[in-house]
């Protein structure tokens, strides 16, 4: 595949009208998108058509009576909304957000394996541990639990998982009618889990599922995020402002994983890139601008307060940001909260400054050019050690996933980068992962090389 | 609608391959089935096309080692399936069993709200609160909690659900671009429900669904059990074995419904038949004979054992059942142990026999006869105050769905007792109730009558 042995991955972050806070209002934009299973299916099936890996879905646990009277929030539930789009595709990826913090393992490692039954093995997990206070107070708590204490438990929470994914060996079913027997039950396991956080006996109510295991994506950057990526990821998503900070964490993350004996080229790192394109590089920055001129500083502000878990409402709006508290501090989204601060630093930002350089992707990089200059970017992040492949995260999508799937995956298809045609079924054969082998299987039937 | 002003019912309780616990073993059937989404598709059009008013899937949150040898045990998990569904169906009711004992209450409105707007307004919720050790064990206890404490957790459950699905009014979407304001956030409520159980702020994450929520079914008849219903349930599961018990039930059931002030006719009571169809009636018998030599007696004896609570494994099969704890002292299912212990009894049945007794539904009725002896028996249940409708469980799926749709269903239109179109889109409209009220808007706006 063209210069490189390696080629690139491209996921999909679907947000339906776009990932710019202000997508909503533009003119381009149906505002009932947001609802219309019609409308997010053809979004999935001309991903499909462009050949993309994956896409994906975010999640948040709250929302509030003053974020809902400028921001276009609501939609459907991840998994729900992904389950319908399986029966509508045949090879993209599908990956749901699920916290480890509100759901029990149990529930979540069956909805998975479901929807990878369901999509013949397309199923994927961007597994967080969740970052405010709003969220924990739907689930009996005041506050968010503190940061090392939500990764304890996502670790347990996964060990869990993965126990009941492999609680059914892959020919463990028998089916067969004459002598009644269903199942080779010394192939079903009782895990018998007993931890700090949960108990849980097991197995799994529903057979080996094609990928054996959803893949596993992870997406929070700060030390505790990075160890735990590097224990269980195979895919990382990232939200990176430069090409350096972005080959500082590929690199300390390639060595954690090295560090753990696993091997490094099995789990893809894929930082976020937000579009938006023009004819000229005049015009997309024109489009831009339009987008900006559509946002509300009072939901901008509260959006910012409540991803740094920071009230900054009562600081004015042409000063610079207040001093926050140290990383290793932080209760909710520490990586985030870092990034922020750091741009503001470096680009010496007002707060209002700071507003609209997140307006189009909450942190992650932005781009306005034409379809040449994004695609010479990613080919620039992606042969320097920067990124295995993108976090795709159009700004506008009503357009603007049009401009991204007509013009710059066929630049990257020109250039050798990117695939013209799926090869395989599998989630995991598009991102080029091994099938993983099961814990409780004999060692003498599947060994582990 | 013919002789009658009320016309009747019908839900399709699906099991991917038949009620009866050796449906699987049947000639007819394909194993594969339980997992071939294709396949359930057909099902749920070939309903649709029936034109029945809903579809339900059951669930249970465990399975074990010994259950999985002689049991075709498994399938998807029924919100994700559900929400497959909708997308290849338009009129049918899509119902989902959820337990409030291992849930939590935003999580599940969330998920019923999605499936709502998804289906265009057909969700619905089979409120259950499990009942066995099995299920607790997957979920951090080692016992299944309190009969009374479970039923008082559901209450709180469906409490915090109710306000989570009012916390936006229908009207509180404003989407207008050209001021930016998406919603008027004084339709838009934080419920900030307080409670022995959950503590959730609210609101939801998305917008009021077509239903403003799901049709809420019950399925619990014990005196815990039909409180509940007659405080929330909107239509009723109930296993009855004969006419006089269902009799007996419905009358106690409207009753209570009456005495808090409810309309008995907005509750919607639907036993479960289990049917098996032939040319002749001793077709018929032959056919379930055939089901009933494919059983393993010790298969059957577990899932009997489980349903109870109680290990039958020591007891002579050909012996007595042995003397069961009082309905008030079992932990698990009430009502359906106090049937199962009423027809051993009545019918002075080993054990041996019970279990075939209990083969076709687990304790719901089962009738082998002609399509006209069904829909002779479902009219006088109907017209003499034993049922309002039925939940359908044919023993067999393979066959014997085809049976009762293409045979019973034009005998019942016939006779003037069911619809030969949809007259509605919702679920709500098939079942004649009305459209709840949201208990946070203005009295003035929306006058309760
Ligand atoms: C592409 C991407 C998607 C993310 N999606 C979510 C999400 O859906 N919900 C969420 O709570 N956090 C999400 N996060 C993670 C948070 O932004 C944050 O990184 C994480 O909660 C904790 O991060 P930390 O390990 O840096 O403290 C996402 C991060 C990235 C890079
Ligand atoms: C048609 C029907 C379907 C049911 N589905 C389930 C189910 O899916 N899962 C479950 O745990 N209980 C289910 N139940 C309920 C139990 O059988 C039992 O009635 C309930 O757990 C508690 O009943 P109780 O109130 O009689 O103790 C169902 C009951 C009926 C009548």
């Amino acid at each position: 595949m063209g210069k490189q042995n390696r080629s690139l991955h491209l996921n999909l972050f679907l947000a339906s009208l776009g990932h710019h806070e202000a997508a909503w209002r533009h003119p381009a934009s149906d505002v009932n998108g947001i609802y219309d299973f019609r409308y997010l299916e053809r979004l999935a099936q001309k991903a499909e058509q462009a050949k993309l890996d994956s896409l994906f879905l975010a999640d948040r646990y709250s929302t509030s009576q003053k974020a809902v009277k400028y921001g276009a929030v609501g939609g459907l539930e991840p998994l729900t909304l992904l389950s319908a789009l399986a029966v509508v595709t045949k090879h993209i990826g599908l990956i749901a957000t699920v916290s480890t913090s509100f759901n029990e393992p149990y529930n979540i490692a069956r909805r998975f394996a479901s929807l990878d039954h369901l999509s013949g093995g397309r199923a994927g997990w961007n597994i967080i541990t969740s970052g405010t206070d709003s969220e924990a107070q739907n689930f009996n708590l005041d506050q968010i639990p503190a940061h090392h204490l939500r990764y304890e438990r996502a670790k347990e929470f996964v060990e869990v998982a993965l126990k009941l994914w492999d609680s059914w060996e892959e020919d463990a079913l028998i089916k067969d009618k004459a002598s009644g027997i269903y199942a080779n039950n010394s192939k079903v396991h009782e895990p018998n889990h007993r931890g700090k956080h949960f108990s849980v006996r097991g197995p799994l109510n529903l057979s080996r599922s094609p990928q054996g295991r959803p893949l596993l994506v992870q997406a929070g950057s700060s030390a505790d995020g990075k160890d735990f990526a590097a224990e269980y990821a195979e895919a990382i998503f990232t939200a990176q402002q430069t090409i350096e900070d972005a080959r500082a964490f590929y690199a300390d993350v390639k060595a954690r994983i090295a560090q753990l004996g696993r091997i490094p080229e099995h789990v893809k790192i894929l930082p976020g890139i937000c579009p938006i394109i023009g004819e000229s590089e005049a015009e997309a920055k024109e489009k831009e601008a339009q987008l900006h001129e559509l946002t509300h500083p009072a939901y901008s502000l509260l959006q910012l307060s409540n991803r740094i878990g920071f009230d900054l409402s009562v600081y004015p709006l042409d000063g610079r940001l207040p001093e926050l508290p140290a990383t290793e501090q932080i209760a909710g989204h520490q990586s985030r909260t870092q990034l922020i601060r750091d741009l503001a630093d470096r680009e010496k930002l007002t707060i209002r400054e700071l507003l609209l350089r997140l307006a189009g992707g909450r942190g992650h990089l932005t781009i306005a050019g034409t379809a040449k200059q994004v695609a010479d970017e990613l080919e620039q992040w992606f042969v320097s050690g920067a990124a295995d492949g993108f976090n795709i995260m159009p700004q506008l999508t009503y357009g603007g996933l049009d401009d991204f799937l007509d013009q710059v995956v066929p630049e990257l298809q020109r250039r050798g980068l990117f695939r013209t045609e799926y090869t395989g079924t599998k989630l995991r054969d598009h991102y080029d992962l091994p099938y993983p082998s099961n814990q409780y299987a004999a060692s003498l039937e599947h060994p582990s090389t």
